[in-house]
């Protein structure tokens, strides 16, 4: 497996545009997103648990339902949620675009992603579309990217390429990250292409059986929001045998899948709203599965170990704190914990009480941009890594004026 | 009933004081508190839910086991957690301010409360322990105050005066806030004294009540604390007739210990680390207490509201979203919500959609350091408060480096 260029038009036959349509003020900023695939996709997709759920979550929910796809139109600058003519308005945009290409209305995936209760104007919109696909093109994964992003500062791309069946395949995505992911389905928006052929079925397994240890395993700041949803498109393009059940070639493709899905955690944590430092939280030792994954996201999730984190701070009794109120059945007189980064390892605490170490290393440490938190819970065989960031002042500054 | 001064030492027979013992390295700080009964009181108490617990909350509860009390001793400056010889230093701290009083080890309450898996050192509290008793006075409750505060930046003092079977009898309590509360029990250190007769049964029974609408209503930032308790104290010294069950002496005791309590949820909110603003969240017309309860602790807790709170902001949108990923089972298309402080009250949204309003007039109402956001389910007819405070940069700032 090699990681390649190209983002989500890595695979054959997609391509992708993104441009200013007007939704935002700024005109630098792109703010409309197309990624189309030259025939009929299987599509699979994870959607928010919020019960407030955006528009156009909820048509491309009923599009999907055929479990095919042939693009995705994405805006960012304003989510269409809590509109009364959010459903309307997210029609408009799927209607707009198949009337100016040869996609069916039924065949496209919508989103939005932005502010929550401000009307979206579909003038500009509709008046861009005509551009938008003319511009679509095998370069275009980074002007969608930058087109979906919103208080994101990097672009987040990134394309594998691995065998199936002998012959090459390709797997890639792009995400919008920041601010209000947490760990309760993929919530940010992710678009995976692949010229994979998988059956909707696999597809679906493969998706939903990834995410419960990637996207699910990613913290901001433990807001979930509205609108947010990953879907992955598969267009059989490379011509593999198409994949209809468990084995080696489902396993090679799961393996493609979840290096594109990590690559993208770290980056969307790395990327989270302020963020100075990209957290991740490796569990080993646990009992369960339920219980590592519970320890880890506990950890990512606590505002005091993030704001310690942030003032590079071994501050390891928030790590035993957060483990404490996690729910988590462990014991708690077990419990080894360490903080690791390129700089070195160092431990901090052995079975659940503080051991002697020099701040001084710790403060080295700690001052990378990369921190893991090794917490070893001795008391089985099950592991788990959750990702976040630290919490700081530019969190606050980026949450507090984010509106007006 | 009456607000008057006193705090703990409001109620007959109890006294208090507080002293730098060199916990602390500031010599200006307090930091060992003693609140003393002249006589055995019954006891209640409140626990933390951390699975990882403070050694003097654990020998706190074994000496609460016979529920009599009548001593507290408390320190701030180390948490007294997370250290191999906890539990034999809470001990000592009681063994010592037994032989330096009338009062038995088995009869005191010691808490602890700051930093977490650093030894605490006994030498410094032996050596204090006798100018702690013999500085105890009527008037102390304010030193004891001051010597259980961390990173607070006010004293949280309160006592009422109220009629039981014709005696005038007296309830105070003070509060160590700030940082590291969350609703899941009393999170943080409360000490409460009366001077009420009434059984061990009924006074368990009244606190264990009253938090889940008071203590567990609070939230500062979401994490939950290793080591904090509530705890009240009765001497029966005002001599009405013992509350030995339900009726209106046990309805009148409850009220005026619920008015303590709220005045201290609403000082520990107000002085939350690094809060500008309290933030209350009063939900109406929920189907059930639970969803009522659910909801507005949810949207107490969400960081993204938090940070818009502090910006003045009035992102009605997170306020619906952190209900949306509450669990609560809500109707979001029923849903109204409004902004109100004492400059007015601002509709903002109606039946789960934006309305109309002025920025300028939201902007005004949301400027005042006490906001309350109002959401209304239209959805029944049970309610329920919660209160928090703004998340802003001197949150990050006090927890980025609260160790070193």
């Amino acid at each position: 497996m090699e990681f390649i260029k190209g983002g989500v038009c890595a695979a054959k036959g997609f391509s992708a545009s993104g441009l200013h349509a007007g939704i935002r003020k700024n005109k630098e900023k792109k703010d409309l997103a197309l990624i189309l695939s030259s025939v009929l996709c299987r599509a699979a997709a994870v959607y928010t648990q919020n019960l407030v759920k955006g528009a156009p979550l909820l048509v491309t929910k009923k599009h999907l339902e055929s479990g095919t796809c042939q693009a995705i139109i994405c805006n960012s600058g304003n989510a269409n949620t809590c509109n009364a003519d959010g459903i309307e308005i997210a029609e408009k945009m799927c209607k707009c675009l198949a009337s100016n290409s040869e996609i069916k209305e039924n065949d496209i995936v919508v989103a939005s992603t932005g502010v929550i209760g401000q009307p979206l104007d579909i003038e500009p919109i509709q008046k861009a579309i005509p551009s938008l696909v003319s511009t679509l093109s095998e370069n275009g994964s980074t002007d969608a990217c930058n087109a979906i992003m919103t208080t994101d500062t990097k672009e987040k791309e990134i394309a594998v390429e691995f065998t199936l069946g002998g012959k090459t395949c390709h797997i890639g995505g792009i995400a919008k990250g920041s601010g209000m992911i947490h760990p309760n389905m993929a919530t940010m928006l992710v678009f995976i292409t692949t010229d994979a052929a998988i059956s909707s079925e696999m597809l679906n397994k493969a998706l939903s059986n990834d995410v419960k240890n990637t996207f699910n395993m990613l913290s901001i700041d433990g807001d979930t929001s509205t609108n947010d949803m990953a879907v992955v498109l598969a267009n059989g393009l490379c011509q593999n045998p198409e994949i209809t059940e468990d084995g080696e070639d489902f396993k090679t493709f799961m393996k493609a899948l979840n290096t594109v899905t990590v690559a993208l955690c770290r980056m969307i944590a790395a990327d989270g709203e302020g963020a100075t430092k990209m957290l991740e939280c490796i569990v080993t030792g646990a009992k369960t599965e339920t219980i590592a994954k519970t320890v880890a996201k506990s950890v990512v999730c606590s505002n005091l170990l993030k704001a310690a984190m942030f003032g590079a701070d071994a501050n390891w009794g928030r790590v035993l704190c957060a483990i404490g109120y996690s729910g988590a059945e462990v014991d708690v007189n077990k419990i080894d914990v360490a903080f690791r980064s390129r700089k070195g390892k160092i431990d901090v605490c052995k079975n659940g009480c503080g051991v002697d170490f020099s701040e001084d290393t710790a403060k080295e440490i700690l001052s990378e941009d990369e921190i893991e938190i090794l917490v070893d819970l001795n008391d089985g065989n099950e592991n788990s890594t959750a990702w976040g960031c630290d919490l700081t002042y530019d969190y606050v500054k980026i949450n507090g004026d984010y509106r007006t």
